[in-house]
């Protein structure tokens, strides 16, 4: 049974900005959709914040299985209602990939219980990734660690909780070190945390980059079961249950 | 320096039961402020829901090293300031005591972006506690375990991550389990969950329960430091700021 | 391409006790082993102590993606070299699956650096156990609880390292409790822990205990990759090596 | 009541390179010594490899609360029985705060369960170390990152078990990250592990890095409490105990 996967994505920048058309003409969600469609077992869809819903529909979300999401200058203009429906989803068991600036997502904040504040600075410098849990599924097909040659910096301290597991670190040209790949579990929901893919760079045409997200994407889905959870009153012990 | 504690309670069942207000005359939070303020090193106030903002002031939530949570029904009055109030003061280092029914409380399930649900059954039956990680400060003079003899049962599954520690762990006379102490970091701030104290028993005038608030209570205290953190634009690499 | 897993057991209980021979006349080994054949994607041997090297020769631990392991009364004379050949294979990948009394294994205690003791009651009492982690992989098609009606009772404390998911809590007829389901990661290699398996009842001829096994065998599996880690002088910096 | 701290040292570089022995006059385990004495609440003796029994007897570390260990080319000289002795003891409540090459040692190993493996390059590079758990109380008084100037490089992939907390991660001058403040709970006993320190650079002088040392120490101290658990047939129910 393939997995269904939407792309979210804000989809401003490449519309204000030509630099980042010219990089993505088809937008950011497109680059990394394309990808994923070729590979096998995927069923992918997108959705942009300017649709009706932000293309989040409860029909959409419902038939999600996991949601990839890049946000960065309109994170607050996302509609609480929406952001209460993907919380409630991936409780029940979505799996959420959350890409680059989309740390600073409602759905993101809401999901770790912090304020996944971080500082930046956007001068185009090298960035280099470690793998520090080989054998995660994640990191699947990558070597020991892969460099981008431009790419935003973020350095530590990254206010999250701590992971469950941290798959990659970063280090950038200006001496910084930064948790790029971290995973934790919310209800039955699996959610990956992978720190590239600046606007103003073609990172989601690199292909480790493309790949790290389709390792998320496989590892995030949800294991098939009962649906969503009972709670409540419970009046009877196992033995009468029995 | 002292630990500067604010227990905090809902407080309405003792308004309104007169078999809570039997067990706790003065409310449940003065059955645990009283114990605490015998305990060495702790500076106790109290703080109920229907003061003005709760009783929790800027002033009052500024100068609290620990809280100490309880409430049940009124979970959803609680005005969302003052749970955002809460919420920074937490990243920022202070601890968070999660007593029972509070496991439902906004401040809780903000921290921990998950629902914090959970089934229940309140016929008065024995819970058992056994201590999983002797040797952690929260179970200092905790026999390996101890039985309550009337307590409300909560079963598994509690909609809660991946505790970093869980130190106690609660079988009932019915056959369930549940993790009944549990922490966690969020930002600078530590943060305890410890399931007793339905308030129709007389939970928090056991020792041992009282104890182990206390050890929580000092557990939890920050680490005495520089304050708030810094975010935001990040123009320099070390080498230009050494 | 299939899982390829040996479940290895001491297989001394069945030749001296005539109550487990009569229970598992094959061997628990092969009650495990024949439920496994039967599930798709899996290729199943079978490996005991009496045999020579404990039927674990190079060739048989080199191409075993999955270990299940039983043991209890013979752990002691578990050979070295053999204990260190395992552990050299789960740092590189392989997945363990440990049962029951294999608890206080050589090769179990070696990989979670902790003496891996506790306490135990023989008395074939009743044993509930609960699902703490909904929708994890483990505990696929398992409700959120199952009973079994006689079982060793083991009660906490474990001495284990906090587990990275406690999928499954037991308690027991006598007011008990144990982390019966427990995961960690060691090197590459995925480490499941899984209580219920007593000699003297018929556990391992029980649905959901085999669908746990199954369960856990498939999330053990390692990662396909590159094969063992790199280790020694690393003379170069990453610029030298692009 | 003082906190009995015991460092450890191999004292076999100081012996035979002047270099070393002109950094290090009174050998390492010295610096460090000499440092912690003059910290309140710390009573602190020295233990060296070449000793009778390493300086291990057992009544030293019976008397000892935290031991600070620095090995390197000698780790294999390590008497088991010692390894043992250190080993119970941490599962009784000791704390371990390994720095450096400590690494690769027997007592490390067999807590962490993994080959604790790694890469290094010695060229005397600039490191530079980030906290990634401010609030944490190793990290007390320490800013958001501090550089060495001159350090032996280790890049990830560090084979350890996921830390518990990871406060403080490394990057160097050539690019690489690593795990450089880490702890995990085994049994009753804190470790904690802390990467700076190879014996031709005077690390040990650093006041940031005796700093982290001193917190590491008071972290790891042992809450006090009934001693070493017990473990073993247990007959009664709680029923039976009460």
């Amino acid at each position: 049974m393939a997995i269904r996967v939407t792309v979210w994505h804000e989809y401003r920048h490449e519309k204000k900005n030509p630099k980042v058309a010219e990089i993505y003409p088809q937008g950011m969600h497109e680059a990394i959709a394309s990808y994923l469609r070729k590979c096998e077992g995927l069923t992918v869809r997108t959705a942009t914040q300017d649709e009706p819903e932000h293309g989040l529909s409860e029909e959409v979300v419902n038939n999600t299985d996991v949601m990839i999401w890049w946000g960065h200058i309109a994170h607050r203009e996302v509609n609480e209602a929406v952001v209460d429906r993907l919380y409630t989803r991936v409780l029940a068991g979505m799996g959420l990939v959350v890409l680059h600036s989309g740390h600073f997502s409602k759905i993101f904040q809401k999901l770790m219980g912090t304020s996944c504040n971080l500082k930046w600075r956007d001068t185009g410098e090298r960035e280099t990734l470690w793998v520090t849990r080989p054998g995660h599924p994640i990191v699947k097909d990558i070597d020991d660690h892969f460099v981008i040659e431009r790419e935003e910096m973020y350095p530590e301290f990254f206010d999250i909780p701590e992971p469950e597991c941290t798959f990659l670190i970063s280090t950038f040209a200006g001496g910084e070190v930064f948790r790029s790949g971290c995973t934790w579990t919310r209800g039955l929901g699996k959610i990956a945390y992978f720190r590239p893919g600046h606007e103003t760079f073609p990172t989601y045409h690199d292909p480790r980059v493309l790949k790290v997200i389709e390792n998320a994407t496989r590892w995030a889905q949800p294991t098939p079961g009962p649906g969503p959870l009972d709670f409540g009153k419970h009046d009877l012990g196992w033995v009468d249950k029995k």
